[in-house]
């Protein structure tokens, strides 16, 4: 499996929420070395805490599946994901996570916790992390500095 | 705040759940007091890793209060969160998780792992457990019980 390929075009979906003001974490899932969902970050703008891009991502991939079960499929993910995306990640069984940029905040992907590769579950997620580690991250920067920028703008006025 | 009244309106919940052969699990968000929104488990019916009881209330919750956060709420469950829901109910910043019994094998508020109230994340969520614990768990006992028997029956044919 092309593992840069699929990032970029992870990377192409956090570019999407870059430009509407999110925060730019998009994700592709891949069964039979072919992409079956794509989808990006867009929790302000749906003002729905599930609008993380992994959860839009497996929800379209049950729905092309028809199952709960993504047994088979690789999720890409530009940003380790966090305690709510790896638990999705985990129950639907999806086989391998590869994510680019590590969250030392909230990954739950070995950073902070790791849900997804645990002994205690009945179920364990391959992880790969690492790929297109600095332009994931750098995406990740560009946007919090601009925030940090129109904050300082807005308090200014 | 009724802990048992609220607890008891997850249970009806999780009652919808088991006549259609779902793990009876359900719960109801509750925001100034009153129920906002209400679900049970569906994974199967709807063929959709995230269609839990939690994550189907906290869609519902989001769009009742057009927020993705839902501060000031609480979440009753019939069951223990797993690390998807836990996830969930932390990323949607929910003040309080009030659950019946534990789940000892995926249970993520205290049995297997504290998602949700730990010193790494930046929100913390108050938990509390044991609410009308026997009924809520006999409950699930009773569903698992039937399943073993179907299983067996459909084995002897």
């Amino acid at each position: 499996m092309d593992y840069n390929f699929f990032m970029e075009e992870a990377y192409k979906e956090a570019l999407k929420a870059y430009k509407i003001d999110e925060v730019p974490i998009g994700c592709v899932i891949v069964y039979n070395n072919e992409i079956i969902a794509r989808a990006y970050n867009m929790r302000n703008i749906e003002k729905n805490t599930l609008k993380h891009a992994e959860i839009i991502a497996i929800d379209k991939a049950c729905k092309v599946l028809k199952d709960w079960r993504l047994e088979g499929c690789s999720i890409f993910v530009t940003v380790e994901p966090c305690a709510m995306c790896s638990g999705a990640i985990l129950q639907s069984r999806i086989d391998k996570v590869i994510f680019g940029a590590k969250n030392t905040k909230f990954g739950c992907c070995g950073s902070i916790l790791n849900i997804v590769n645990n002994d205690s579950f009945n179920h364990k997620v391959e992880v790969i992390e690492g790929i297109l580690e600095e332009k994931c991250s750098n995406l990740m920067k560009d946007f919090f500095k601009n925030i940090r920028r129109k904050d300082k703008l807005n308090g200014g006025l």
